[in-house]
């Protein structure tokens, strides 16, 4: 069974909720914060006492680079020496990237890292890579995240051969940005066994169920993404104002609660564990800073669970399999992935 | 009073729809047109006979320029002779951009036009400016859009000095691609009492009020728009299933029902017009070809107060004021307006 390297440092509710939530997950860890806060744990967790967060700085790259100490820092050198086989931080996204990066670095053969993220909408849920890593990105970045995001699918979440579409503004093969249009002529020319790729898809159609994993760059992901959270906060809200209207609705509002609640359930956050670090040597899994136990469990499972299908193994063989992969070292002018903020 | 000149074809009800639209509306209306589908119509509309539509056409902007017979291409052109005041199309948003280009022209000083879109969010209504005219900007692109959007809020929608936000993948002046970072310092940098600058805006806020106007490139504007209307359409599809589930679900939607009604009336797309055609010498407004003539009497409304407000004349000043005017002609490369589909 794989080991897991989990940084306690950094979540909302403290290092005690993640020593639970790794308590809850079953599987063994290395749980890398302060031990006094952690507390007594079970058997299959080690503590490693590591107090120095570098959870809240300002600029995480620079942080993970100056301070060797810092609980995300070790538990990704953990991961580097072979200790444990993934990573999950309840820090923030970009020192976890920022340690991956410098710790566990970037997989043979792919370009940028990425960060994926399983979106739970309700009967369709699809993954969404980049959210945030790469603001700015080529087109062969764009073919590689389609296959770190397939392969994510399909041996984390579940999916058997994910379809694969491509964020535009229109369905045509000529619509999207030249970016877009020339990373669609490529997708299409590939042919893979991991996934099926579904052309464009529009943003009407992001959760209408046409695709399993959708690509784009860094910066329409992360907006995207915090859009959809955006809107369905905002019409829920809507939706419970209007049941708190009048005493007609309000009994109304009442009597469809226990329905859905079981709704709520299915737009949990939790449940899929976070945002997932791909294209490192190892898979890492962000967990939102203000999750529950039950999420910082998830996270921990599905990590253990990414080691074992062997997602890094099985992007590696597709791409190399589709002739997707980095030819030569990059150049000294290709940029590092930036680091977004939580 | 301003007239206004309307092109009937391509709506999905019909050219008689659009007359009854242009008859709700009570304000002068040259209606281009087949005159046989019109029908009667009242004294203040002249119906110009005119069947040949271009509104299903693949390539807009080829069939606006070989067109010249087409009702959306005799619409604009009597915009651009001065026979009416601003344009009404019913068809699709490439052809009336297109049409629109060619015969009325860009104002003097603005680099790109751009469609502008007012959002129905409850509580929280918003203009997204680009929404599909421009896949690729430039930053004085961008601010120009800033100034065009808060003399359309301003002007036509009510709002007194507009609150506008660059949309990112962060709230700090250095988030975004180099793009959006430049757009943010020119903004902050340029004084002006047409709008405030409030900085860059996230996904997740988009929908909570912080600004009345958000201005992106036509690319992420496009999949933005889409989204929340993917994304409200899914959550109040999910609600309605959850009401469905049991008898006891099915009581307390229908007590709900007489609420919920005043809250679809509140994200009625058909309430604020459509589209809004901006950076011409005259405003052009683009109802949705799905509404119905509550729509297009609603755009034919909104296309006259934009005339008798001078939102054109107010942007050129406010832009004129800042220094944000295009300076020289454009060089022979700059390319021209992409024209999307519908």
């Amino acid at each position: 069974m794989p080991t897991i390297a989990v940084d306690a440092n950094g979540a909302d509710l403290g290092a005690r909720e993640v020593a639970l939530g790794a308590a809850d997950a079953g599987v063994p860890v290395l749980l890398f914060g302060p031990a006094g806060e952690i507390g007594d744990v079970p058997d299959h967790i080690s503590v490693v006492d590591a107090p120095v967060s570098i959870a809240k700085e300002g600029d995480p790259a620079r942080a993970a680079r100056s301070t060797p100490e810092a609980s995300i820092v070790r538990a990704a050198r953990a991961v580097a020496d072979g200790e444990a086989d993934a990573l999950v931080s309840a820090g923030s996204t970009g020192a976890a990237l920022a340690a991956g990066l410098f710790q566990i670095r970037r997989a043979r053969g792919i370009h940028r890292p990425a960060l994926a993220l399983p979106v739970p909408v309700p009967g369709n849920p699809v993954t969404l890579v980049d959210v945030g890593a790469n603001v700015e990105v080529r087109s062969e970045h764009l073919v590689q995240f389609a296959f770190m995001g397939a392969a994510l699918a399909h041996a984390v979440l579940g999916v058997e051969r994910p379809r694969v579409g491509l964020l535009s503004n229109g369905e045509e093969a000529v619509k999207g940005t030249p970016l877009v249009q020339e990373a669609h002529a490529a997708l299409r020319d590939r042919d893979t066994p991991l996934f099926e790729f579904v052309g464009n898809v529009e943003g009407n159609h992001v959760t209408t169920g046409v695709a399993d994993v959708i690509v784009t760059d860094g910066f329409t992901g992360n907006v995207a993404l915090k859009l959809m959270e955006g809107v369905s906060q905002t019409m829920l809200g809507a939706v419970r104002d209007v049941a708190m209207s009048s005493t007609r609705s309000k009994l109304g509002g009442l009597l469809l609660k226990p329905a859905l609640r079981g709704f709520r359930d299915e737009l949990d956050p939790e449940r899929p564990g976070g945002a997932y670090l791909l294209g490192l040597r190892r898979l890492g899994v962000v967990p939102h800073g203000r999750f529950t136990r039950r999420g910082f469990a998830s996270a921990i499972r599905q990590a253990a669970r990414g080691a074992e299908e062997d997602v890094v193994g099985r992007t590696h063989a597709a791409l190399e399999a589709a002739g997707a992969l980095r030819r030569a070292p990059e150049a000294a002018s290709e940029p590092p992935a930036t680091v977004p903020g939580t």
